[in-house]
């Protein structure tokens, strides 16, 4: 597939989008809190994921019921809380925010209905927002709709919590239509603190069923191999908006190619700036029976606090490995297992190798592959180490 | 049941026990590190419960094959070293080990065979163990045997490794029979670092099954519910060996009480000695569907390193009990949780409680309670916070 990726641009690349970021006043901190993306059409079909936490936000609730329309004209999306864990008043806080932003956006000239408008939302849990300065906001912020690159850019520093970058990325297909992205947070399925989120948009013209396809091939190749701290969220979105504006109808290959891209370029990204990382490690099993349990073994080695504590150390610790994967739910034979950091061997066929203590990991990049000699499936799960600028993170979060 | 639990006996509390630790120069730190507990008799029964890893250390293979006969007449424990991960050379060690003491006891005056042997090894995984050393050590362990409430005490002292106290405990019963028992480590099904080693002793007349029925029921309820970090290792062994020297054959029921008594307590004294613990930690899951799933949920809650770190920050952080026990795999209904501090409920059927983010969580001790509001069946487990001494011991163990 002929295209390239850029990390200048967001949500915006494509044609068809407006975005922004404003200060609205939820964040104590007083820095950006509100993003809108927004699809000007001409369509407007649009695909989903959500956390498979039980306990889920107002907004993830609220959002899955859009998501069943297979349309999406906005996203709105706000740092600064959760609204997790707040009952019903915090449910009608949020379809509130879906009728006052459909509103604004009606009276700014494009006809909306609140089941058009997506919501997504970041932060503690457990507080109710605050209305009174985000329902202001709802309005300012349509008038600050931009086309242009920095609206893009705008709306994925609004979403920040614990980032300490925004993370942008899009991919422009051989000139003629465009899969741009934004997120926040560290992990889908096992994202640091409150969430991951995050929106694609694109200009292709697809239908909801084929972005459906893009999309969760996608997500699960890279959002859902991304494991920061094995914790996942309540409030976890990841959304593709398309606009069809650039008129060029994809193949569905290429389409698959351009999102996963994309995806793959946020999930390094959110990676690289996980809470506390001092280490960006690859977790990667060959040799497995299937590839679900080549991503099982991995994401159990991946998310062993005594084999991350000890990458945080640049300690070679194997046997920490080896006793990780002996608790994963697989099939494996301890005699067939060998293991390598960066390359070179630790461990072959369940023994130590020689020179194996006197690997030298103090890179800031570790790549730990672990073979079962079982079958010939494999996955990656990109993780990180656990290290104490994570435990001082996360020990002073909401107090 | 009438009886007294004591801190300061062992396993040669019981009648019919020897025990002795030394210096047998396998820890470079010159530290104790050779233990072993002898059984005159009149008889030999014994059970065994194994960590449940699939990748197991020779001393594991070796044992769980002595225990099939259902008889021990000597447990011979090193740390300084696992003998794990170091293939049929390890194995031979550790064979090796029983023959030479089954040799050394025989030449003292107990005729003793290999098979009566089982051994024990906690340390770091993959290196073989100085045989040079160890050997000697065998021969002279036998001759420093004592029956004293000492010997015992000698031998918690030898297998510790990252321990900062040595794990005793001792139930008398009525006067007439006693249990004893010792430990090293942070957790059966999900220890700290290298191990949980336990051995626990009786004088009370039991056969095999009733030894193995009080074990079992036993470490189900404490060993396996002390979960420090999810990590579980190559080496655990509980043993539990009768000398029927009292002459008393306790019901069933009274065994099981004793026997409970005394790994209970084992099981608080790890739980307050695991690595980096500034916080102990009970979570109570209580209106749970069955059993098996108020443990799976607090297990849940207790591995997560969000509410671990918000603990270790003394932060009464809700939320983040909301988002773990959602990832639990179990009945739930997010409106009906209820979740409470030190008696101070936070969380009322899902939604935050008045004055929740105050509760003052700086004391050492911390009783999480957790309502489902489904049915009737609860559990505990204990595990402690997770803190930058937890990072700092891990990340500097092997090196």
């Amino acid at each position: 597939m002929n295209g390239k990726l850029l990390r200048t641009q967001g949500v915006t690349a494509p044609a068809g989008f407006r975005a922004a970021g404003i200060k609205a006043g939820i964040k104590k901190s007083g820095k950006a809190d509100l993003a809108l993306v927004f699809n000007e059409g001409p369509e407007t079909a649009a695909a989903g994921v959500f956390t498979s936490n039980k306990v889920k936000a107002a907004p993830v609730l609220w959002s899955q019921q859009v998501l069943t329309t297979g349309r999406v004209r906005a996203v709105v999306l706000n740092s600064g809380g959760a609204n997790a864990c707040t009952g019903a008043p915090g449910f009608q806080d949020t379809h509130r925010t879906a009728e006052e932003l459909a509103a604004a956006l009606s009276n700014w000239g494009t006809e909306t209905g609140a089941i058009e408008v997506a919501v997504c939302s970041t932060g503690l849990i457990g507080d109710r927002l605050p209305m009174e300065k985000l329902v202001p906001g709802l309005t300012e912020i349509v008038h600050e709709l931009a086309g242009g690159i920095s609206g893009g850019t705008d709306a994925a520093h609004a979403i920040m919590t614990t980032d300490t970058v925004a993370k942008e990325a899009a991919f422009h297909h051989d000139g003629k239509w465009v899969v741009g992205g934004m997120a926040k947070g560290a992990g889908m399925l096992a994202p640091a603190l409150a969430t991951m989120l995050s929106v694609i948009t694109t200009d292709a013209v697809a239908t909801t069923e084929q972005l459906n396809q893009a999309l969760r091939a996608a997500t699960r190749l890279t959002f859902d191999r991304l494991d920061v701290d094995g914790a996942s969220s309540t409030n976890d979105t990841v959304l593709l908006l398309s606009s069809g504006a650039s008129g060029v109808e994809p193949s569905q290959e290429d389409l698959d190619a351009a999102v996963l891209a994309v995806c793959d370029d946020l999930a390094a990204q959110m990676m690289a700036d996980a809470e506390g990382v001092t280490k960006r490690v690859r977790v990667t099993v060959t040799g497995a029976a299937t590839e679900d349990e080549a991503v099982a073994a991995a994401r159990t080695v991946a998310r062993d606090s005594l084999v991350k504590t000890a990458l945080f150390g640049s300690d070679p610790n194997w046997g920490r490995v080896m006793a990780a994967i002996g608790m994963a739910p697989i099939t494996l034979d301890p005699d067939r297992i060998s293991v390598s950091f960066n390359g070179n061997p630790v461990c072959i066929d369940g023994v130590g190798a020689p020179g194996a203590r006197e690997v030298d990991l103090t890179g800031e990049d570790i790549h730990l592959v672990i073979s079962l000699g079982i079958g010939d499936a494999e996955a990656t799960i990109r993780t990180t180490d656990l290290s104490h600028a994570y435990v001082e993170e996360n020990s002073a979060y909401s107090s």
